[in-house]
């Protein structure tokens, strides 16, 4: 009888999931709403519901779940805070194996897990130690040395979007600090940056509103204003970058998230000032764009038991 | 017959050496002269030699020999890049093991076997990651997670010294670039602030010449210049440790080199701006005072083939 592997990748409005063989291919993917009220209860058992639809469907056995949720979670795979759920503190992995009968569980934190994925199929192949960086509505991070995600003691390794990298900043970052790399690489802080010091000769300054994306489009048609503004962001995030990189010291980055669809002019920028800042033995650090887009969190969560 | 362990910490001018029981408990301690000339071809034959001859003062068998050295290198062995002694690129481990017939041998970046050392015996017991920061002449750093050393991809892992603190540095670091953390938080990093700014009101003003030392004792005395040094110091060593607990989210951060001997004062400024950056999941990060002083090398060094 056949065997297959679920990937699950638990977001905010809808949860993906995968369902893969054995080998690591991607038969089918699928996604369901997250049902946030009363607390979440009907997180885990919709999950569930539809793990054993599909497993009905593919008649074989599930030998393995591996699960991402947005939150820092022990290890042991204790979810310590996930108030986009409304989740208190309790083991997820213990309660998503006792709901489906399946030994081979695994869950870590949702930006941990895309690194995972990247790794294994995108654009972090062939490497065994990056840090993924995921430059969406904000900024997130995922380290991945020798194979392994760096969880940290409190599992807030990798939370390379609170790295402080302004200290003139007035206005307060999500976590409460001030001058938060965040508050520049994504796609909130590059569309702040460019409101704030906005200036007449720019196209954006004739337009009512405007996005992350608009700034890098502007910026390739040569408007000086967001060449700035994309010099600006990717001197916060290439020196941040080169500050990671003398702690972890990865092979390379691996560069997600909605804003790197800008690509290689991102790439360069951010490159530049990493390579300025980074000691001698760091500097052809590699820097890759990620490939699995929305996917990731589904390759890594089953990377995460498919192969031990 | 009676096993015994042999840790080597191999510095600039002195090769400290330590004999240990199989159950870790240093016996006796000695150096020899680090002989640098001809390429630093004496270095290993001194050591062989200092070893036998201490083994035949104890009658034993050697079960293992640990060492460190100053420089980045793999987990294989092999130093990169080790300029004091004129060493070129080769395997130290494949050689000390061939040149005493003892199969247990490890060798290790000095800065990152000292902090084993820490963790196992001193300022770090009972943790399991940290982050050990040495305030000597420079600013060097090692990090232990979950147990092991963090080398990183090319030996440059806990490379802290050379994360950027300072945009507006206009003198050069030894490793090239400008503003690294080194050229504040270090003993010739502090005075070099010192005499830059000297202020006519301060008890330094009226000194030939001072060091670090001299900067924090004039602090505790209520030199309000040394204090703003010493905060200056503070503000630049804690933000740049919040930028690496965002990396890695150490249990403990553990502080030793010659500055460290200032105490609680410079504890108590460091975790000031360091909890004042951390995000909320990291402020409670424990920071210690280091305790094993010149000998963290040789526990160190033990360490890493006492036990597996």
């Amino acid at each position: 009888m056949a065997s297959f592997y679920i990937g699950v990748d638990v977001g905010g409005m809808t949860i993906k999931m995968g369902i893969f063989s054995d080998t690591g291919e991607l038969l089918e993917k699928w996604n369901i709403p997250t049902r946030t009220e009363e607390e979440g209860k009907n997180i885990l058992p919709d999950i569930v519901e539809s793990i054993e639809q599909k497993r009905a469907a593919y008649g074989g056995n599930i030998l393995g779940i591996g699960m991402g949720i947005p939150g820092p979670m022990t290890e042991d795979g204790v979810v310590l805070k996930c108030a986009n759920f409304g989740w208190g503190v309790f083991n997820v992995k213990n309660a998503l194996a006792d709901l489906t009968g399946v030994g081979n569980v695994k869950v870590g934190n949702d930006a941990n897990v895309a690194a995972l994925g990247e790794m294994w199929k995108g654009g972090g192949r062939g490497y065994d130690s990056i840090v993924m960086v995921t430059l969406g509505t904000g900024c997130g991070g995922g380290i991945i040395y020798k194979g392994k995600v760096l969880t940290g003691s409190k599992g807030a390794g990798g939370e390379i979007g609170h790295i402080k990298v302004e200290r003139d900043e007035t206005e307060t970052c999500g976590c409460g600090n001030k001058g938060c790399l965040e508050q520049y690489a994504s796609a909130v802080g590059i569309v702040r940056m460019a409101k704030k010091s906005m200036r007449e000769d720019s196209c954006l300054s004739r337009m009512a509103d405007f996005t992350a994306k608009d700034v890098f489009d502007s910026a390739k048609a040569g408007d000086a204003f967001c060449l700035e503004i994309v010099e600006r962001f990717g001197r916060y995030l290439g020196t941040a970058l080169s500050d990671v990189a003398h702690v972890v010291d990865p092979e390379a980055f691996v560069i997600g998230g909605g804003v790197s669809a800008a690509g290689q002019i991102l790439l360069d920028v951010v490159q530049k000032y990493f390579s300025e800042n980074a000691m001698y033995a760091l500097k052809e650090t590699k820097f890759h764009l990620a490939e699995l887009g929305n996917d990731a969190g589904i390759y890594g969560a089953v990377r995460m038991v498919l192969f031990k």
